[in-house]
């Protein structure tokens, strides 16, 4: 039906992720129509995308890649944050909301996926071995460490925090200062009792100060 | 448009909550063609509401009116029920939704209403002065007393908390047995943390354990 | 859980259209804590929608019962509508929505529901028969007669109508003068090309004028 | 927040029809993560797109670019086609819906947006001047020629077909043969009388057949 540039870059449009078919379309029609300018700058930030953005080496936000040596991210190079805390968060954007709030200040990693009960591969898909190695790191240095799950409040999500909670725990029983937490459960803003269901309110109601 | 016992009969089923005009004149069409049967037996459900249903005189739920002497409902009088514990809820449906949960065994206060931030007398519209004097006639007889203020995560709900908390407190300086709670506040279920509000993830975070 | 009374209230209550047990006990208790006098109302009305409104002989919309001889509605009796059209609607509900327009001057016929594939016996549920002698009726009497088929656009609003244009054939045979139409099709307000079904867009184009 | 090259990535996503900062964000990341190869294509085509799409030189449809001479999209080569009709269209995914109905079999003008009652500017955008000359060719040369309208049923798809009718309307004078339609209204698939608007029941009725 369209030519076969375009019909070539709906194919790669439509893999976007929640990208159909028919947006992928408006997007290729967009761009044709946008000046010249603006794709080269799309095709020069997707070049730079794969040139210079890097992962930190300890908790695996990504980062402008620098020359030689251990990346370390602004966050892992930060004296004023806390140390002891490592939030562990599912994706990048999860860690971008939590600073938002400007209520934590301790650091992060970044696991890149979850674990699914139907993906038998997932453990090994995701960071795990480097948290634990991370936490290993710490504590046989002396320093106090809690680790923070902060996976999302969804099957895949707990399960991930579950499987974490389980790794960790050898851990646990050499070095005792290790702390395992997950984010409170409770109602959320703007939930109304009538609506919400029993496994809210009933964490709401044991974890009820 | 519509003869005029139809268009009286939508007038009022369109005071229903959450029901225009437009779902008021499909109930009413509905009414008009089921069988005589079930008008009549709706009616008969309407008057039994106003001469058979009562409160309970302790803790405003409703329950089936009896002759003489002190109203109690089934909870109230349900030796099995934890009687330290005093949920307070705004409307009984919620209470219904925690019964459903199985996870809680305590008495209810069901206060009929909100405060509202915009409505000066709302205070005086719902079961405060009630509630004070059943925690006061509890402590005073030297029970065991836990007000959970289990109100919606909503401004009003919170406001109502608040207030709830302020008016109960000079009890606190004379008895300090009295506790006073509020359900957990965290992430519900299904929560994901690139969506959800900012106040919920410091909830979530500063209730962590 | 709730008293009995509420409860064979909320019962009756949720098999209104499109409300379910949530919702009915949402109406059980505002009818709790309505007055005395509203529910009063709503139980006269009850009785007067029973009493007093029957419908219409010819056209069968919905009317103040009147005593002793034929029952003609408003729109039967009034001189200045055009007799010879009859607009043939599922429920009387579509009827207002079409005299909102202000631009149909003609009769009604209520079938009182559709015709559904599934259901063998729906033809004889509707009012079809009352259509076809009303039909006869204006032909043999020399009158003019326009039936439009004001169904929905809808599998059964079209089954519906193909099978009222089915069993009409025959008086046409004997009265070329009767006319069939249907509502036209295609694009309704705020259509987008893109978005809509291709047999829309098929209407739309063997429509174009 | 995130690293420079990303930030950049996202801001320019961000600007794609319907896309936030949230989704951009998403998207970015999802970049990110897949493998170079499929970064690698995205930038090839969006290349291609610029070097080898144009448009048809008569009806504006995107088509690969070709070596000198006048362009012609393959519609406009295709003998089988009915080159009497030209539906006017929007965009050019309007015309690709059009095409999968298997209903239409004539050619295409694409405007390339629309009149907005608000932009003074916006009849110079559009192809309009294109169009005019393309009906007055095809008139002169003593072909017929059909002009259908095929925009959107919106306040600015109706006010293009207004202004284009205008604007067509002195060829009407000199040559009669000159057909404008727009496409029909009514009812479209799916549409129950209850629920639509008085403008598409007005439309229903007085295309009714």
């Amino acid at each position: 039906m369209y030519p076969e540039s375009i019909q070539k870059l709906i194919e790669l449009l439509s893999k976007f992720p929640g990208i159909g078919p028919r947006q992928a379309a408006r997007f290729a029609f967009f761009l044709f129509k946008e000046n010249h300018g603006f794709v080269e700058e799309l095709r020069t930030a997707l070049k730079e995308l794969q040139d210079r953005v890097a992962v930190c080496d300890v908790c695996f936000r990504t980062m402008e890649q620098e020359e030689g040596g251990q990346r370390l991210c602004s966050f892992c190079r930060d004296a004023r944050r806390d140390r002891s805390l490592i939030a562990v968060v599912e994706k990048e954007s999860d860690m971008s909301n939590m600073e938002k709030t400007g209520a934590y200040h301790g650091l992060y990693h970044v696991l890149s996926g979850v674990i699914s009960p139907l993906d038998m591969d997932s453990p090994k898909k995701i960071r795990l071995r480097e948290l634990y190695e991370r936490a290993e790191r710490m504590l046989v240095g002396g320093e106090p460490c809690e680790v923070i799950l902060a996976t999302n409040s969804t099957t895949e999500g707990d399960t991930t925090a579950l499987y974490i909670e389980r790794i960790l725990s050898p851990l646990k029983d050499t070095h005792p200062s290790l702390k395992i937490t997950r984010l409170g459960r409770g109602l959320s803003l703007g939930s109304e009792l009538e609506y919400i269901d029993e496994i809210t309110i009933k964490n709401a109601l044991s974890n009820r100060k």
